[in-house]
């Protein structure tokens, strides 16, 4: 607990996995000395008080935004976009306004255009589990990994404290912070992240529409591969939803990469040609040694998920 | 140990990630009195003893099937279908030979052919980490994995003893056993393995060649899904070229199968369909809850491997 906190007044709008972790790093670090939590779902406001990880709770967020220093929107995508206005409209002056989607393009659009008072500075920590709602978070969630800052265009006195402002929340709750255009992110994500859901999904979909080979056997052998994809495949349908309504044009161009090498691979196994399978699958292992290396997986064999069983 | 083992002279042929392991767990629980490692590689071979878990090494495996009661290959498919022929010829009357390999239709086929008094039972256990070598098996590899037998059709007298015999050494190293035919085994795993490997190879290829996004960000950001395909895609190259090559028809159809789903996928991205992408992605968490069930997986977030950050 630092002596003066970077913030009075922190409001949380959405309390699942990123909001409910950003609320415990918080309180854990003392980066606050109040925090109130907004969610449209009464269960949800009930259960944050019950952990302890609020000091308040409401069900209004103009309400709640009025007197807030910092406000978090960790909301999907497309419902954040939809709030911005009334939260920016109801803050105070000089209010550091965040969200932590996962697509920037189109909120940061949103948010350029709106006249306030407000500093809204868009955010993508990439951090994260296949978990959701206000039990799923933990204070450690955003630790070596990286948060995106997005700055809008704007020359607003005090906006680029803002920023810095930003910067050093993300900063203290353990994570490094890289500062870019909203296009760029939208595009580096789209391979990162979004396809690698999209493949997730749409295998798990493939899996179920099989009727040569039953679910039970799905299951039991999934350990040969199909397990490690339902990890990310059991991801929030809602969330997901949104951020490929939202980053169509990036998903579309990586994923139209995505099926060129996939055809040049078909091809290569119709074909029997050794030569370019074993060629493409030798790249796997410097990526992944990089990796590992960059502090972003772990070193040890099946993610250490065996470990009990060592 | 129990005072009488399985096997009196265990031959072990290829000592890689599943070779060492059998190795590992047959020693620790008393199943052979002796075993022999045989690897083409010389300095795989000094390796096997180092660590200690053969009691003799040997180059020619022709001269180390001599004697043995049971002979386990252990190398990638397409050379396991090449040396079936010596192996078994040079085997003693009875002795039992199975293989372990991701295939099983274009072993069974070669071996059905031979004129044997070994016996041969194709074998597939479905477990392994993305590692290789022989510093990579450890004895609990297969506990609580499933094996999957697929018996050739073969009237030869002692045949139905030996698949039993088979079974008990899966077991006794800690799975559990399925019997099935080489081509259903061959579809089921398909969906289940192999798929789920050529999409991770082919990721982590299309990653490789995008101009957009640097490798240094695909490496930061991999937390967000790119890095769960890396640990597959950072299997052994040969193992998979042959698995591709070997399976080629079961690969092909099921792969038509996931493009179907990812086109159908693509255009409700391309014309914002909302239900059809929320109606796929919420198929996800079902699975992996009864996967996780099933015991074929961790319950931890992140597979654990952030668990030493709670």
């Amino acid at each position: 607990m630092t002596d003066t906190p970077l913030f009075e007044h922190a409001v949380v709008v959405g309390i699942g996995l990123i909001g409910s972790s950003m609320a415990h790093a918080m309180r854990e670090r003392g980066l606050a000395r109040k925090i109130t939590g907004c969610d449209a779902d009464d269960a949800v406001r009930a259960r944050a008080q019950e952990i302890g990880i609020v000091d308040a709770v409401s069900a209004d967020i103009k309400k709640a935004a009025k007197g807030a220093d910092l406000i978090i929107i960790a909301t999907p995508v497309q419902a954040a976009a939809d709030m911005i206005r009334d939260i920016a409209g109801a803050s105070d002056p000089g209010t550091l306004i965040v969200d932590v989607g996962s697509v920037k393009g189109a909120f940061a659009g949103k948010a350029r255009a709106l006249q306030t008072h407000a500093h809204i500075v868009p955010c993508h920590p990439v951090a994260g589990t296949e978990q959701s709602g206000p039990d799923s978070g933990f204070a450690s969630l955003f630790e070596n990994r990286w948060c995106i800052v997005t700055p809008l265009e704007r020359d607003a006195p005090g906006y680029r404290a803002a920023i810095d402002k930003a910067i050093a929340l993300w900063k203290a709750v353990g994570a490094q912070v890289e500062v870019m255009d909203a296009g760029h992110h939208d595009i580096a994500l789209a391979i990162t992240s979004h396809l690698p859901h999209l493949l997730a999904f749409t295998l798990v979909g493939a899996a179920d529409d099989l009727e040569t080979v039953t679910q039970s056997e799905i299951i039991k052998y999934s350990a040969g591969g199909f397990r490690d994809f339902t990890r990310i495949a059991a991801s929030d349908p809602t969330m997901w939803r949104d951020v490929f309504l939202t980053n169509k044009d990036a998903v579309l161009e990586v994923l139209g990469r995505f099926t060129e090498e996939l055809a040049v691979l078909q091809r290569a196994i119709r074909w029997a040609d050794a030569d370019t399978l074993e060629d493409v699958f030798s790249r796997g292992r410097n990526i992944r040694r990089a990796i590992i290396q960059s502090g972003q997986e772990t070193d040890a064999p099946n993610f250490g998920r065996d470990k009990e069983n060592r």
